[in-house]
């Protein structure tokens, strides 16, 4: 049995051993893991640890302001940077789902190593937990924050890297952030990629196709609330299909709803939902944004799909 | 009440009156709209008529042998044309949806117009039905057997066009066909449409594409063969998504299934398909075609989509 107690306890000895009288900066994106992470090193560094939201535009909707308010609710020094036009201008004309992540990725720590600077600190922050390093030593995925294990040395960055939460699954994750005593929101809240909206936008990353997805996000979330499933997202996809809008044929969007039953994201159920939830989804995707047609339910587990698309 | 008997009897009138002593060719795809159209003809004028088989590339898995044996046990007169690869050949390099049917539809009318010189005929029946019409009237879509509603003279072609089932919708048609003594698997026969797997491969049409979708509808067919449904069928994305084969990550195919409810396809139904069923497809479909990653599922009702993808 995970002792939360106990491993908050050993985690703050840890980071007060390790850190020393250095500085801190930690990268939250609202996260269970990156807000456990940077709960975790502000108890035990105090005003030494800054806290940054990098707001790249692939954030859900209210989210930058929500994740913000709750930092500072909790006492926590935090900077907001606004990097939206940086991050779009990379994902400019790349298709390749691998590309984008890797443009994602270096354009992320260029941002964060740039605000480390400002802030001297000495020591990155990251809320790794154990699925990504499993995953990606795999090779099944290239996860954002796991550098050290795929031979790719942070110090070329210009910094170290402390990720406190590397030994834990999830559901220790979930029960560390009760734990903290930090509020649902955040210790229940669904996963959410490192690279966000890009990974649900196929092809292309234009600010235009994340509008869509973000609006078609919060109509997944909204209708799923109940459902207590693991994640629930929407997918754009680059092709398109033929549909019919005010009785003449257009050529719109279509959009996939992904709902997944999942312990720890190693494997994962497709979502056995009522076919009225489904339809009601459906009905509003394709009322409520104009530009899509088609509205589509992914029936894979994982494997063979991944959870997300790319 | 329509009155399928006595509308044949006014049909054969119709149609000898309209041919004369002249020869009709009649291409036959296998759908119950064609065969019926085809059967009319042969009844009306006898040897007069010979049926083409334009083996274009796209049809279902045993389609091209089946309908040829089925014409001949009728007693009509029966061509087969092999233009697979000049089918195929026309496609490169297309991706946009119009742009193919227009292909098709060019392709399909120079392959049959050449026969019919061969034949030295002067008619062409083909198996227009009412909604065809009323939909490429309104601009829903653009379908390769109504020339004349849409202004493009048929006689450009070299030949005049019969469409003796152009008043029917797709519930009076079975009727005609059951009238007419023709077996259940054509009379029962789902819809399939004229430019065929071409417009259920999203993109570029390439003999590979073709050959995952005609595998997946294959299985689709056989799982839902007891529903009932107005229409079953599998489209191949040209998008991409990560996937998990034999452990490793990979970047693969993307296959919706499509099951639909309508009586007369200018409206339809997205089907209420049980959970396990869609479930055994979606693991029969990743399981069996090795390229694909993903089967999604389409909530969509017509419309705001369109029964089929393009």
């Amino acid at each position: 049995m995970f002792d939360a107690k106990k491993f908050v306890e050993n985690s703050l000895k840890d980071i007060r051993k390790i850190v020393g009288e250095h500085r801190v900066i930690s990268a939250c994106s609202g996260g269970v893991d990156s807000t456990v992470t940077t709960v975790l090193v502000h108890k035990a560094v105090g005003d030494r640890l800054v806290a940054v939201f990098i707001d790249d535009g692939l954030r859900r909707e209210g989210e930058p302001e929500f994740v913000v308010k709750t930092l500072k609710s909790l006492g926590i020094r935090t900077k907001f940077i606004d990097a939206k036009k940086e991050f779009f201008a990379v994902f400019k004309g790349k298709t390749d789902a691998e590309e984008k992540r890797k443009a994602f990725r270096d354009k992320f720590y260029k941002t964060l190593g740039k605000a480390a600077k400002e802030e001297q600190i000495e020591f990155i922050a990251q809320g790794t937990i154990k699925a990504d390093i499993i995953e990606t030593v795999k090779g099944i995925k290239s996860q954002h924050n796991v550098l050290e294990q795929i031979g790719i040395s942070p110090e070329s960055y210009g910094y170290k890297i402390l990720e406190p939460l590397k030994e834990l699954f999830k559901p220790d994750v979930r029960k560390v952030a009760r734990e903290l005593g930090l509020p649902k929101e955040i210790s229940e809240r669904m996963p959410f990629p490192g690279p966000a909206l890009s990974l649900r936008v196929l092809g292309e990353v234009t600010p235009e196709k994340i509008a869509v997805v973000r609006k078609a996000t919060e109509i997944v979330e909204d209708e799923t609330k109940a459902l207590g499933t693991f994640q629930n997202f929407a997918v754009l996809h680059n092709d398109k299909a033929t549909g019919i809008k005010e009785g003449k044929r257009v050529y719109g969007n279509i959009v996939t709803v992904r709902i997944v039953d999942s312990e720890d994201a190693v494997t994962a159920k497709a979502g056995k939902v009522p076919h009225k939830i489904l339809m009601r989804i459906a009905e509003r995707i394709t009322g409520e944004i104009p530009s899509v047609v088609r509205c589509l339910y992914d029936l894979t587990d994982k494997p063979p799909a991944t959870i997300e698309f790319e």
